[in-house]
């Protein structure tokens, strides 16, 4: 998929483009190839959501993971930068199969904030960790000078624990596998879209920034699931090109079988994006064994949490590549994320 | 010392103001009247360097702790942001009385960076986790857009061990307790100020940034120590402040005991600053019963750690306030730091 081999993750001119934000290839090789060069460890594992540390003397193992957050504009219909932030470091514990525990944020502010908008973000971020049940332990502030701060970034790192004996992860995935969503895929990216009003488009979509903790609660009890990830920074696209690049299989997504809102499919084909790509940020994708299947949309389904959950695709076709059944029989690659295709929402 | 009550945090615009970020009054003020009235709960502890959780089956406390950077330029004389980031987020584990052992990494890069610089930047991050024993676990990168990242922000967050029965914290002081300072204060800030090169100074001074756990380790083996913390954003007198806030006793500071070195003074003098409120990132104020002074002096002065070691004071005199005892004795406040009167350094 990829004809460019290892060592090319420098822009032409040997500087940071926003591509290497953009959750695709050149993030990835940014990643692997200069901070893990650096900085790798037997821990530090860049293809999960959380780390695993060394297990307690419970049995149970605590779980690690850290993000970092902006978004423009700061406010948007759903959410806002401060409840993303504590739904996005609650989501990669609870894919992790770990309970979410205890948070730290730093928060790098602008010269110049309003003060009214800042205290609305802490409400919403108190809001959400109220709801997840965890606490905000330590933080940090840092102001920044007039013009070079966005307005608010957010990092947050985050500190769970996994039951002994829950055993999730990429490495588990086998052929015959089936993939699951709890919901349509690409709210959040295209609300936020919106919100900008800059493209003379206006509607009543609403992020779906939200705690996938009653998901993935109900997917932990089923005893064949594999895998689960919360499809933000480069959609549904880039899981499963992750999932490809891990397992060296393939995928076979079904086009029809995708849930994906009407709006959102409008926006983006008036604009030109592949909704795919786009994030959100209160979706799980879980890959589960054949026979577990059932079971496991039946707990995604359950009282409270996703009723839109549906069957999605298939791991294990012969060649290693994201494959698009579409509506009429035919058959698309779906290509890894190259350059920076959208505008930045996270 | 403080005139003006509690909900002034607020400039008179509503607006965040560099003040809110320099360690005072002010970002003080913000942090309890807005962020702790949102997130406040039993663990969050804006007086402590680390919160602690609660204790394993093995007595150990795990820590925990965050910390943003941001500093201008990026690479100083004895450090860049990278290396600094690591110091500050061990240090304030050391301080802490825990060991550190994992680290998470947020980056945000402005587009345009130069990928030499952040290569160069990561390999001192790593260098300074690998002195001091800890690992990068899990990290995240967004890439912000040109001229709205200032280079580089870090933001990491520490985790680590309290061995069972350490009992340290601003709680233990008590009336009589000697204060001592494991070498020059106000080397890492001035350093920063030169390496600017805006003031039409120049010189060879090296930030202090180092990792504080060769004297924190010395220490916690000492008996008496009640209180150890590295006077980084707001300096020596900001951690002075700290003391007498939560005691409710008064700190005497022998103006001629406190290290200062000839150029940080000089620069001082020349730009109008006072240097008990300059940055250093590999000092260690600690606070002792006065018995245990001597073993405590000895023990920060051990082979390969701070022969600079000095007593610079005591806490307990009548009134709550920072006094300074001058070299011609005569008396001076040392007030808490209001308005930002120092160039943003870290």
């Amino acid at each position: 998929m990829n004809s460019q081999g290892k060592g090319d993750f420098a822009s032409s001119d040997g500087r940071v483009s926003l591509a290497h934000g953009n959750g695709g290839r050149r993030m990835r090789q940014l990643i692997e190839e200069l901070f893990v060069r650096h900085l790798g460890n037997a821990l530090l594992d860049t293809d999960a959501d959380a780390a695993a540390l060394p297990p307690l003397p419970t049995g149970a193992t605590p779980m690690i993971t850290t993000d970092g957050f902006t978004v423009d504009p700061l406010e948007f219909p759903g959410g806002n930068i401060g409840s993303l932030a504590v739904h996005g470091t609650v989501n990669d514990l609870a894919v992790s199969g770990a309970e979410p525990l205890y948070l730290t944020l730093n928060c790098f502010l602008e010269e110049g904030l309003d003060l009214g908008l800042l205290d609305r973000l802490t409400a919403s971020m108190a809001a959400a960790a109220t709801e997840a049940g965890v606490k905000v332990v330590a933080g940090d502030t840092k102001v920044v000078r007039r013009g070079e701060g966005g307005g608010v970034y957010l990092a947050t790192s985050g500190v769970g624990l996994r039951r002994a004996g829950l055993d999730l992860g990429l490495g588990r995935i086998a052929a015959g596998d089936h993939i699951l969503v709890s919901g349509p895929v690409g709210d959040h990216g295209t609300a936020v879209l919106l919100a900008r009003g800059q493209f003379g488009l206006r509607g009543d979509l609403v992020s779906d920034s939200a705690s996938v903790l009653p998901v993935t609660r109900a997917l932990v009890d089923v005893p064949g699931l594999r895998f689960m990830r919360d499809p933000t920074r480069g959609g549904l696209a880039t899981v499963a090109h992750e999932i490809v690049r891990h397992t060296g299989m393939g995928i076979r997504l079904s086009e029809p079988a995708i849930p994906i809102r009407d709006q959102v499919r409008a926006v983006c084909e008036m604009l030109g994006y592949n909704p795919l790509y786009l994030a959100s940020e209160g979706r799980v994708v879980a890959v589960v064994d054949p026979a577990s299947a059932p079971a496991a949309l039946a707990a995604m389904r359950g009282p409270g949490q996703s009723p839109d959950a549906v069957e999605i695709g298939t791991v294990g076709c012969e060649e290693p590549y994201v494959v698009l059944e579409t509506e009429i029989g035919g058959e698309r690659l779906i290509e890894e994320l190259e350059a920076d295709p959208l505008p930045r929402i996270c």
